[in-house]
């Protein structure tokens, strides 16, 4: 027995020129034979001196292999009589076939919870691409990236101490007071600063205000159909999702009081809505103001793009014509800076700021302060106002290109048709046609079209395309529109034969 | 009644001087005055001419008001007639006494959530402060700011198109290998790169694993005493929390197993428990693993600050010790960096991935892929390795001084030992002394020295202080000490005389 130990302790593999110290490699082999069994429990190990000559490595090298194997159980000392592998050691750290790598799959799968379960089994959420079409891809090269990375150089390159222990829980006070003043200017918000909370984005706004608000289970209206990051948070936080359906004027607010008017939240996004495009009507704006007064609820506003309106006045935000502080405002710089910014802002009613910080704090901090404070100097050089202006101008140029493009060349197959607002248009496909065998075909090109029916809760919709104007130069479009129309005409005829088999 | 009404309209505050366009301040002058019912519903508004003619403003500023109004519902146009306010406009819109915001505290408090008032009832952690003893506080000014903003700026002034829409959802690929390769050279972590998922902190990592494995109501395993950002992030989740004794061998399993065998996840800091510094003992982490293995259930690791280990060999981490795929390792850069760099990383179980990035894809996306890139480049070229090991031997002679000034300063009152690793030390007061109170006082006097009953879900427990000593300079340890000397004198006074009334 004794001499099967050490030849075994000996042919282990210890070598100069493998990474790591031969200590360490050393601990490794010896925790490894004694997990797999090769060193039974009770076995003494050879003495530090032989194992160090077979292995031509130093005693201190093996002195302190054995050191680690004690302290961390797997041997112990004797005294007067050496090191020997714990006969204590549980059998269940002892490596069984189970636990080998290639035995994995053989495991039962761990439990997920139900909301874990809910939301692995959702869609993924679009991820943004640059590719032509792609929805929400804004145009990159023309953002002023060198103004960006000199503010951004200059608040590294001195930072104050506050700073690096990571600053004020809510956002910096100066990028919510220029949050606050621009949105009150701009989208008639009335709010003051310390209503502002810097997220990282709408998604974060969303999984904040529902942890705050809804219970597991508590029913939440979603717009029918919408943005699946929305569903997505929702889910992550146990909400049960109430589709509410979407026509002309927006939210139906009637047919979400038949549905759950005990819902404590309902997610809108009334200037434009996604990805529908349609701007909710006053009427419904104050049937849904008056339902969420009368059931203690609450509306989050997702105003995502307001930004780029092209044409008629904008109207004003849902959060400016509450009077009873119902409304939560959310917004993002993602849209017209970059999406990897992940820079946004919550506008919450003063009674609820408190309970919201607290989770935040729990769960997560604030995003970057440094990155906050090269933002509040990129506004307040006017750097983003500019920006914002000449995309809305190029941005309405490269509609324009699009629509009468899309409509030459998908005639009969696809209606495009123009919007006041936004960075997509809705490619509407014919009745019948499986809109997401389309896109798979398009995305197959080189062509991102996601597919409508990809939006709902429940089907049937019409079947219909998302088409992004915003981030590709007009010149580009026709080529990659030649590559659509042949797609579409590949899905629309699959469709079709699937239909009359 | 026409002419109190134009009266009325024609006093309304426009003045150029005032910021915003003049046609924005009218529209929300004649708003507020339908909504406050001065303009009453039916009213008919002053013609264009006339109102422009009144407050000496051009008729497109009127005229470019009361269309907003008319979008809005507030007005409406009668062919022939004029523009009036709205008829229908609902009682609710109408701005009553308990929408003025004096009234607000007169409202209803909005209900909050079951896990929002759990929240929000909890104590907040702790901010670091660039005040002596500050627990966690690291040394800001040593830390190679001009290398780490040098790497910023070389990848924002190129970044690419890649990285600024957003990256991979789990982080960078080369930071994820860096990562890996690191832990399972410095802390035996035995993982592969598609185990590595980059979050924003530990408190991210805790929200993301309970989401996925915690249904509200479910008992969890916490440390007792712990820190509260993991009492607050399980709060969050809708966790039920069962705190858990530690005593010098580190979390009792025994006794958590007695309090709720079937918890789903155990939290735990076994390196240097978080806050009173004990190492896990090779028995109980054995024990520790043998439970999760035997009920589905699974362990996270919290390896807040292994990094500091000034004698002693490191034990080996728990993830490393285990064969069945159980442990979760989370660590962070914010203590070997600075707190606002918020980058840390999780190791999960390589069955439990997907559904960990499902739920980031819907909760939030990914740290900024840049400061990703730049982290990657600072632990290449050996800045972060060289930072750690440098602030190692600052921090163990800064150790060294504190407890040596301490030992003299606070004889009697407080007592402090040494430890193998860390960046603070407890400060144990006598029994019966009421640390809130001595923290309280300390605060007062500039010194952060938080109570650890804070850190107890119940009492009681032998009162003490956490004292940081990594972020102060010895020369300044003295005064300080002697400001704390001075607040544990009157504190200790004070609990007694209130024991006694």
């Amino acid at each position: 027995m004794r001499r099967t130990v050490s030849a075994l302790v000996s042919s282990l593999a210890v070598d100069p020129g493998k990474a790591g110290p031969l200590h360490r490699q050393l601990y490794f082999a010896l925790r490894e034979a004694i997990l797999t069994g090769r060193l039974a429990p009770g076995v003494k190990l050879p003495s530090t001196r032989v194992l160090a000559k077979d292995l031509s490595v130093s005693r201190n090298t093996v002195a302190a292999a054995f050191d680690q194997l004690l302290a961390e159980g797997y041997a112990e000392a004797r005294t007067g009589s050496g090191t020997y592998v714990t006969e204590r050691l549980p059998d269940s750290l002892l490596r069984s076939p189970a636990s080998q790598p290639s035995a994995r799959s053989r495991r039962p799968k761990p439990t997920l919870s139900q909301r874990g379960q809910a939301v692995a089994s959702l869609g993924t959420v679009q991820r943004h691409r640059n590719r032509p079409f792609a929805p929400g891809l804004p145009e990159l090269d023309l953002f002023p990236m060198k103004e960006w990375s000199r503010l951004l150089a200059r608040h590294w390159r001195r930072p104050d101490v506050g700073a690096l222990l990571g600053g004020d829980p809510a956002g910096e006070a100066p990028l919510r007071e220029a949050v606050a003043s621009y949105l009150g200017a701009a989208r008639s918000v009335r709010c003051d600063a310390d209503q502002v909370i810097i997220v990282s984005g709408s998604q974060q706004a969303i999984d904040l205000i529902a942890r705050v608000l809804i219970d597991p289970g508590a029913p939440v209206w979603i717009e029918e159909p919408g943005y699946v990051g929305t569903r997505g948070a929702l889910t992550a936080t146990g909400a049960r999702l109430v589709p509410v359906p979407v026509d002309g004027d927006g939210l139906d607010v009637d047919a979400g009081i038949a549905r759950a008017a005990a819902a404590r939240l309902a997610c809108v996004s009334p200037s434009h809505q996604f990805p529908l495009g349609v701007t909710m009507a006053p009427a419904r704006r104050i049937a849904l103001l008056q339902w969420a007064a009368a059931h203690d609820a609450f509306v989050l506003e997702d105003d995502y793009d307001s930004e780029y309106r092209y044409a008629g006045r904008p109207l004003a935000s849902l959060q400016g014509m509450d009077d009873q502080d119902r409304v939560f405002y959310v917004g993002t710089f993602s849209k017209v800076m970059f999406p990897a910014l992940r820079l946004g802002y919550l506008v919450a009613p003063p009674d609820l700021v408190d309970a919201l910080l607290a989770v935040r704090r729990h769960v997560d901090t604030q995003p970057s302060s440094v990155a906050q404070a090269a933002l509040t100097d990129f506004i307040a050089d006017g750097h983003l106002s500019s920006h914002i202006r000449r995309m809305r101008l190029l941005y309405a140029e490269r509609q324009d290109a699009f629509v009468s493009l899309a409509q030459e060349k998908l005639r009969g197959l696809v209606t495009v048709e123009r919007q006041d607002s936004g960075m997509h248009l809705i490619g509407w496909l014919p009745e019948g046609a499986d809109d997401r065998a389309v896109s798979e075909i398009a995305a197959r090109q080189g062509v991102e079209a996601p597919p409508l029916s990809h939006l709902y809760t429940h089907g049937p919709s019409r079947p219909g395309l998302m088409l992004g104007f915003a981030g590709i130069p007009a010149e580009q479009m026709a080529p990659a529109l030649d590559r659509l129309t042949a797609a579409v005409g590949n899905g629309v005829s699959t469709s079709r034969q699937a239909t009359h088999k």
